[in-house]
């Protein structure tokens, strides 16, 4: 079977490797379409080598049918469509005790620190798949894993219906976490920089505010009646978006931080006491988020072929990657294998 | 009537005042004793000049007994023995609709705002008074106040039965918060760096840490089994406090940003974001912290007497803070009028 590898500096290429049977415990699956995200990126820029295993198979964001079942597994047969939960917990460790397996303090996340679906072929434990309705392509059922993320962001911000929510970077992740909390009942406004994201954010029925055009705390302050919104996601990864995202809460709302920050960032503390803030992390997600997040597809709340850009072969993962990195992609697919496909 | 005002400059004076009526709506106190406070000294040091009205009356910590009643107020009578919540909301703010009138975006902070407790006649509102039992004393109720900023940050902290509490900061408020969250049943170590103030710590019963030691995040994680503390409290101020702190924290555990900073501090966002911390900002306090604050006080788990380091009459208000401002003080009272004492 063909499988894309990474082999440090930038380059991943294509090679046939031997298929695998399942372990008794295993499944084996047929993928279909592997998402790539900015984690990829990061690998692929090398800035994880001290994580990755090389020759690494990433790949975490996928759909794919089932092409053979271990001896000892039950609840599962070949031809069933499926994604997959990309978390390994080892079940042990204090947080896993405490009910927080999905962050794991020695947390396997498939696809980085273990091979993933970028392979024709793909052995997984059976607890991590989520079933997929027939409803449902596995070209849109690709998107279950970002979308999880989103609807674990926005669960995380505990957003309610009403709310005025501020989503700081209008990339993939942006999106898909205004989608969730307008279907969730929001009034979302997207804050980005960038034009052209803005412009396909605005597409999309949002409202795309750029931060450089004027007073932005001021306008949430109006916007909102002078209290401030409820929520707001950090997105973006800028320096500057943190600084100035405590300003745009309202006493004892809530910012969430989704964006991976590699430095210590200024944060005003002072604004977190006065108004009494809370801020949460948010990462990964948890089974009913994949749950929520595959019935947001299947109902097509989440504009999928807005969403997907392109779609490529396995063996332009590389310069695909390459092209993600550019900006110019929202989400770009790899297509494995042309599977049966939904009505 | 004496009163202390103070006139910019580290310059406070006692002067000679004309007793005021109580207006309708209001409740004349005879002013038994005042604390001063961390707040006290920044008003002191001119950093609050753009805030305060001079000539200024300070004092927001304080106990002493009713000396005559409005002619519309009901519920109160003279010789009852009260403190002071020293908080008035405008009650038409989006935070006080939101039923977060202690935080007011509007808010009027009693003693920094308006005139405070610092003089023998204090005319206020009935609905800032909090009854004392006869069980407490006037000089103990002095602490009221302090305590019940204590008890909100520990509900902040939502700090429960069993669960490892650190503490930043072994100053006053570090002290209560440790000997509220105790009482709570937690268990509590402060981290204080100066060795005078860790002597006070652990002659109260408390395990008293120097940052400067050692390795302190991996001593709480050897202290809590891997896990990390459930709650820490940041009441230091410091930065080196504040970076430092999201490494004590458990996953899905919390800080609560008590000190005051005056400008931006890094924050670790990648912790909070990996281990889905939760920070809260904890200011004031509401009624039901006084009551509590009341309550611990009388049945004297707050070791009053340690805490109050000094008391001096009402013409020592200056030397006092500025004592208070060389850090050899935990609390110091400044007595009014001796007033009758609870047995």
């Amino acid at each position: 079977m063909r499988a894309a590898t990474y082999r440090g500096d930038r380059n991943i290429s294509v090679q046939s490797l031997p298929v695998a049977d399942p372990a008794p415990d295993q499944v084996q699956l047929s993928v279909a379409y592997v998402g790539l995200c900015g984690t990829d990126l990061h690998v692929f820029h090398g800035d994880m080598d001290r994580r990755v295993s090389m020759p690494a198979v990433l790949g975490h964001e996928m759909s794919g049918t089932i092409s053979a079942v271990g001896a000892s597994v039950t609840g599962w047969a070949p031809g069933e469509r499926v994604s997959v939960i990309p978390l390994v917990w080892d079940g042990t460790c204090p947080a896993c005790r405490a009910g927080h397996q999905h962050i794991c303090q020695n947390l396997d996340f498939v696809g980085i620190d273990s091979p993933g679906a970028l392979q024709e072929r793909w052995n997984v434990r059976p607890d991590t798949l989520v079933r997929l309705p027939d409803t449902l392509s596995l070209r849109h059922a690709a998107l279950t894993e970002p979308v999880a993320v989103a609807v674990h962001d926005v669960r995380r911000g505990e957003v309610a219906a009403g709310d005025r929510v501020v989503v700081l970077g209008g990339g993939p992740i942006g999106v898909l976490i205004a989608t969730v909390a307008a279907e969730f009942g929001a009034e979302v406004v997207v804050v980005e920089p960038d034009a052209h994201r803005r412009a396909v954010v605005a597409s999309l029925g949002f409202r795309a505010i750029d931060p450089g055009a004027g007073d932005l705390s001021g306008w949430v302050d109006s916007w909102s009646g002078g209290a401030g919104a409820d929520v707001v996601f950090e997105v973006s990864g800028a320096a500057s978006a943190v600084l100035s995202a405590t300003d745009l809460v309202k006493v004892r709302g809530r910012l969430v931080v989704v964006a991976i920050h590699g430095q210590p960032r200024p944060v005003d503390l002072h604004r977190i006491f006065w108004r009494e803030l809370t801020v949460v992390g948010a990462r990964v997600y948890q089974r009913a988020d994949f749950d929520t997040a595959v019935e947001l597809l299947a109902r097509q709340v989440v504009p999928a072929d807005r969403l997907i850009t392109r779609t490529v072969p396995l063996e332009e993962t590389g310069a695909a990657l390459t092209a993600l990195g550019h900006g110019a992609e929202l989400k770009v697919l790899v297509e494995l294998e042309r599977q049966r496909e939904a009505a």
